[in-house]
């Protein structure tokens, strides 16, 4: 048996740099009316890149929401208009890392947090790269380093790595058979 | 070299059901200033619950911001004042699939959308269950039913289950040798 949630009425209460934030009421499947926030945010992209000893590049970066510095996959929007998922990846890995991938494998696309925001995140696999200069946006301040895959395994199960869209292109590119 | 951003000013432009977005204004580490959107949002549980046949329990459940139902682990918001998250994990496996799990082992926690939202995700592994009844909140639809790891995983890489806290959660119970 399938529910469905039907769009009654609805609108926009914020239209900002990185996410619109809509309130829209909607029928239940019972016949009742409700509430739905819905965040809409551009859909993103995230690169595990390893080389040929088996280490992957992180990005260190500081994340407001935490106050804290987190270590995760390079990563980024997709706000470049007409691009391409695989694109944004090329581009993201080059600005963040400096790395120019010559092979870039897909591995699956992730709703982050699909009970209130529209994100998908489109995970790619990279081997093979020139290596170049980061260049990084006027207001992106990150440090890009190698770790080894059984250390970054280890920190995820420490807790040192809660990078979400980390752990799922570990997952994704294990179950794939590329890593 | 660690990064930071200074808090200087900031306001709460929605106060919402399940969100609160909130814009700062924030001192960037070359000492210029930019808007940080953030979401706040509680803190959620999600539970990889495994019977002695190797079968995961999931949920079919409709979700609004993509308009499709979609394959995901139990899971909620730790909404209720002065739960600990084990306690919501066991509370959301009952009230969404009726198994009173005897075992819970937490195996991390992770941050869905670290980049503008304060949700933090705590995953737990469930074995041993009593089994009951379903007990869905009044506007909650959804659908429970066991499937194989195997056949879980297949999905992942199918790209029909999607949902970034089920990934997560089977890596985490393989990497921390549960599953």
């Amino acid at each position: 048996m399938g529910f469905f949630e039907k769009y009654v009425s609805g609108e926009y209460l914020y239209n900002g740099k990185i996410v619109k934030l809509r309130k829209d009421i909607v029928e239940l499947p019972n016949g009742k009316q409700t509430v739905r926030e819905v965040c809409e945010h551009d859909d993103a992209v995230a690169v595990l890149a390893v080389d040929d000893r088996n280490r992957c590049v992180m990005v260190r970066q500081f994340r407001y929401p935490f106050g804290e510095e987190i270590e995760e996959l390079p990563a980024g929007k997709m706000d470049k208009v007409g691009e391409e998922a695989i694109e944004s990846a090329r581009r993201e890995l080059a600005e963040e890392t400096g790395l120019k991938a010559k092979e870039l494998i897909y591995l699956g696309s992730m709703y982050p947090s699909p009970g209130f925001m529209t994100e998908v995140l489109h995970l790619y696999f990279a081997r093979n790269f020139e290596k170049g200069e980061q260049n990084l946006d006027e207001d992106e301040f990150l440090n890009a380093y190698w770790v080894d895959i059984d250390e970054l395994k280890r920190k995820i199960v420490s807790g040192e790595v809660k990078d979400g869209k980390t752990v799922c292109a570990l997952m994704l590119a294990q179950l794939k058979g590329v890593l």
